[in-house]
């Protein structure tokens, strides 16, 4: 017998998993339509050159790459000493929904608006050892605005996200904000020279994961100096604090917001260099406002600790978390460098992405979906009495499609008995038997799967009788 | 400048695309579900084990292979010598939805039910050269009822299809059906030889594209015997202009099950061999009862030269047409033999195949997308005065949200003209202004881009009046 699993890493979707998928999935597509996204579809299958050196070492590394065909791979094999695999390879399997954005942007420049806003629920493939909720094949979620570096942006993406969240039934999840400047400009106070700070916003974004003293560990660890890791630490110390007293996060925001609630603005009002930072402190506050009339208000929490891991971001960042759940369900933020890449001019662009896969594993495991989510086949299934009698058995189907049920014909003409088992096995509510009787009668018999009763109904009766149960 | 291209054959799916796929996914998937259809979706990715000698040699070429990673790779090309492809890879994506679907029906043979009736429409990936509607990845739209040899099956198949046909607005379509069997018979008759029908098939296929004069030479320069071809083409002839003649499609249908309706009768009626022809007529004449009091009643046609080019099929089989196109938009059959192929029991399924592509194509050419089609990104507008008033602009879209509208804010404080200019381009019908004097005066100023028209309306009535609107 042949191997029927599917490939490493990969998961087939059986009905009732797509059902779920499809829910979550609605709901997302339906908001951010209301919000004035448009849905994109990209091709799985990008050039090579179009994803190489997009996405570091790594990702070179972890890309799904598609060999050559034909002639072309056969005079390569033919000719031998192939030392490199691009030799062998001109495609590859998506790796993200970034690039292919940023390469679509470029493509259509004069077809798309002057602001365009797209979101994109597509897999993504990664070579990646495979775990507990790690597949390599994954969906991806993102939700982009391009084109303006107002802070508008930030909090229109922030509250649809809370809008999907809280149409999901999440009702505990917090979405901290922060900057990159922010973080810069605590950086350029404790002294840490500009090339560096990468490294370091790597190490402060382990904080969930490791804790303060992990951090302030491995920046020694990492030869920052003594005084610039007391400086940072004493920063996260005092902004985790301030964070676990708030009670309410709007008049906490306002706090953090003023100009002298932390370490870093005492250090920053004597700072002529610091223009970045108090911007961001700026715009941190023009989101806070701008989302205090939605229900976004009491989800937001600034977090001047919050790093984000990506190199990428150029402003504004944001991270989405359950108390439940180790790591984020949603993250992004601002990003005016890459969007351009494939042109010649910096596009400014905010991003959001929804982790679909652990908000369904989140969902699953707190018995999130509706009650009244599809899960069957059918609402109703009806019986074969014999090759003769189908036809109305097929008659009966077509009357209650019209009428909007989902309906199933038992295929074949079985024992009653059998057809009976098969309706449990799929889970239906309703058998509608049509045998010699009911047919001399002109009546349906209507069993109720679940306690067992019948009744028999008059033919023209069955569609509205049904509907009343 | 890079290529910001997609890949040779492939497609970038922009917001208006999306929509019209959506759109017709959205009713081919009501119908099914309505039908007892489950969704199931299988990764892009296979094992190649899965997928090779599954398509024949020319499948085997076509598949995208991926190239194998990391030390598996290294060691390959460092040991040199490579003299097969297949050293050098392991995985190969998708080539269509029955192989994915056998092996779903293996693998998890205890969780499915008895009679799994599944819909999937997912894209496969085939090297072929692109041509006018010949892409490296498409969609295929498949439906499939495994586990029962009742003709119940085909009928319920047939009676889906036309309903999604109908429901996209396909008035002129015909679903022309004939068996294996009866194809088997006429070349029986014709004294074929059986090893070479499966050759008789494919020629006789290419009907509609090198008609009977065509297929007459093509038979005689592949070596059938003259008296053969004579007997085949008569055959055809007479159907073909039986077809032409009927004008009742279920009253013809009759007519050519009636027991020496064609010349292949008269033979048959004189031969023992030929249980299985007769056997294939009674069939057809279920599969016309089963459906003579659905829609789908007017839409068949029996047509007896009917061949279809795949090998597997072993019983019914259908193609469905519509006038101004060339080639089918939809086509199946019955193929007992192929589900079980990862297993050790043969597994009877009926499956049927809609050309998505071509049903986009053929809707766009004719202009058969509703009126109401989604293809803007936004009902509303919102501009921004300022900066200061930004959020009472977010107020506003908070509460049309609320209401079901799709709402655009304007992302900065740009002039007005600018903002129009853009509700223009992103073809909005309606544009909010709130400007000071709207702001002062607890208003809005509502605008209709079409006709130009604009009315101040008291702020608390703004849905109320877009939705009069």
């Amino acid at each position: 017998m042949s191997n029927t699993n599917p490939a490493r890493g990969m998961r087939d979707f059986l009905p009732a998993d797509v059902r779920k998928r499809n829910y979550v999935i609605g709901i997302i597509r339906e908001v951010y339509e209301k919000y004035g996204f448009e849905p994109l579809e990209t091709p799985t299958v990008e050039n090579l050159s179009t994803l190489t050196n997009k996405y570091g070492e790594e990702g070179d590394q972890l890309m799904f790459k598609i060999l050559k065909r034909g002639e072309k791979l056969a005079n390569k094999l033919e000719k031998g000493g192939i030392k490199n695999e691009n030799e062998l390879t001109d495609l590859a399997l998506r790796y993200d929904l970034t690039v292919p954005l940023a390469r679509v942007v470029a493509n259509y420049k004069n077809d798309l608006p002057k602001f365009f806003k797209r979101y994109q629920i597509q897999p993504v493939w990664r070579a990646d050892r495979p775990a507990r909720g790690r597949y390599r094949e994954f969906y991806q979620c993102d939700v982009d605005a391009i084109g303006s570096k107002s802070m508008i942006v930030e909090a229109e993406l922030i509250s649809a996200v809370c809008e999907i969240l809280q149409k999901l039934g999440f009702l505990d999840f917090t979405i901290r904000i922060n900057s990159r400047n922010i973080l810069d400009g605590m950086m350029e106070v404790a002294d840490i020279p500009k090339a560096n700070r990468a490294n370091a916003l790597v190490i402060i974004d382990k904080l969930d994961k490791i804790g303060l003293n992990g951090i302030k560990k491995e920046l020694l660890a990492n030869d920052f100096a003594v005084e610039s890791v007391r400086i940072i630490t004493h920063q996260i110390e005092n902004q985790v604090s301030l964070l676990n007293e708030a009670t309410n996060n709007y008049e906490y925001n306002l706090q953090i917001l003023s100009e002298t609630s932390t370490p870093a603005d005492e250090f920053a009002s004597n700072n002529k260099n610091l223009n970045s930072y108090w911007k961001a402190k700026k715009e941190l506050g023009e989101i806070v406002e701008y989302t205090k009339n939605s229900t976004a208000r009491k989800f937001i929490k600034i977090d001047e600790s919050l790093a984000r891991g990506l190199s990428y971001y150029t402003g504004a960042i944001f991270e989405v978390n359950v108390p439940d759940f180790q790591g984020s369900i949603a993250g992004g933020g601002r990003y005016d460098g890459l969007i351009g890449m494939f042109g010649k001019e910096e596009i400014p662009a905010v991003g959001f992405s929804l982790g679909l896969e652990r908000i369904l594993l989140i969902m699953e495991e707190r018995g999130m979906f509706p009650n009244d989510l599809t899960t069957n086949a059918a609402d109703v299934l009806i019986t074969i009495w014999n090759e003769e009698t189908a036809g109305e058995s097929l008659k009966l189907a077509g009357e209650l499609r019209q009428k909007g049920l989902r309906v199933m014909v038992y295929p074949q003409p079985d024992k009653l008995g059998k057809q009976f088992k098969y309706a449990d096995q799929i889970d239906v509510e309703y058998a509608c038997v049509l045998g010699e009787t009911e047919l001399a009668e002109n009546t349906v018999q209507i069993k109720n799967m679940k306690t067992g009763d019948q009744k028999n109904v008059a033919r023209e009766k069955v569609s509205e009788e049904l509907a009343k149960l």
